[in-house]
């Protein structure tokens, strides 16, 4: 019998070791200009607690903070439970390499139970696929063959001028995204693919600057069973500037 | 000579103790239905690390996740730091009474430089105070005598009805909002002030239903000179939901 191979996502995401105690390491494929993807490091972090036998519930709330750059190699990764209460559960989880710590992130889990329920943001309008912008080319870094990402609005040149359509709401990005080869969403890519939008001053500048995550926080309004039915369709996201104010935007 | 008195906020944020170790105890002012105000948690919390000798800048990401009620009476605050980089500062914060965790928080503290800047957000049209309703009367929780809120849009019955403006955006709320009495805005009132919102689900549903804070996340646009400028004055604020699904929203 022949092994089916992982997706490489789930390669990149890897853990070995104990429950706790966990050990990866980076992958080339999801590598970055320096260091790996900061997506592929949350969406890792996130499984050292999904994967934890422990576990109860969702992930509700997941915030990572990057503390130092994370190198290529190897990593530890521990995750402590803080606190089970009956319908959530805490989690405080630590990456490090060389003994020093690269990552924090705290998660929250949660057992729903079906209660009234509303969605008030609305779905952007999605042009058609063919009207957008693949983002491919040389240059960029490698995770991004890792992805299917169609750009609607707020591209960077030469991919995709900005629209600036409002003056005062300029670093707005509408694309289309999905894994590359295709792969059933779940938690640990849903939370990748969040950070897959370029920093807002790329878009609002027009080009490249230095800059890096320090943190990145996602809610997540969906449970495994909502999240399952998503398959491997591609998604829409949108991402926008509130401020950049001194070396430092959101 | 007679002392000054504190502001009540500084009083109920109060910490002893040494650095790293605190102790702090609530304030019946700013109660809440059950335990404390999650506002002034927040900012205690973050007054750990504010009052630390060790901290360096001002607080740029901030996150607390209230892992138990936090019940009438003393606590612990334990802080830890992370890493110090040149130009960042990560911070793990842990709330505790009895031994048992009931919150747990961190923060990215930055020092910044000055860099090209913007601000994208708009700010709101904000009509006459006098067109506003106070948030005031009976059966109100303590915590909001500590505040003077003036609502223009999205309150609960009988203070301001929604303002079904928009079938797919019901549930923002727009209000003016300062300590009373004025006290100078600082981080750590800031930090309060976010969380003085009414939870979306009694803007959407008018009227109270159980619900609780899990997780709440700062990202200040502001550093301490330009905080300073604001003085007693009042600020705005918009608070909107995105979605209500099975038991939780944000």
């Amino acid at each position: 019998m022949d092994a089916i191979d992982a997706h490489p996502f789930d390669e990149a995401t890897r853990l070995t070791g104990e429950p706790g105690r966990y050990h990866g390491q980076t992958a080339a494929r999801y590598a970055n200009m320096i260091g790996p993807f900061g997506g592929i490091v949350a969406a890792t972090l996130l499984r050292a607690v999904v994967d934890h036998p422990n576990r109860q519930g969702d992930p509700l709330a997941f915030t990572v903070n990057f503390v130092a750059p994370v190198g290529d190699g190897r990593f530890a990764i521990d995750t402590k439970v803080v606190r089970t209460n009956r319908s959530t559960q805490h989690w405080i989880i630590e990456l490090s390499q060389a003994g020093e710590v690269a990552a924090t992130a705290t998660a929250v889990f949660a057992s729903r139970r079906e209660t009234w329920s509303s969605t008030e943001l609305r779905c952007p309008s999605v042009p058609e696929a063919k009207t957008g912008i693949k983002v491919a080319g040389d240059g960029l870094p490698a995770w991004l063959k890792c992805y299917d990402i169609c750009l609607f609005q707020g591209g960077i040149p030469p991919l995709l001028a900005i629209e600036n359509e409002d003056a005062f709401v300029r670093s707005v990005t509408l694309q289309r995204m999905r894994d590359e080869p295709p792969r059933p969403m779940d938690f640990l890519s849903l939370t990748a693919i969040c950070d897959t939008f370029f920093p807002r001053i790329y878009v609002r500048r027009s080009g490249l600057v230095p800059a890096g995550t320090v943190s990145f926080t996602v809610y997540f309004h969906v449970d495994s069973e909502k999240i399952a039915t998503i398959g491997d369709e591609a998604v829409v996201g949108i991402a926008r500037a509130n401020r950049f104010y001194n070396n430092y935007f959101d």
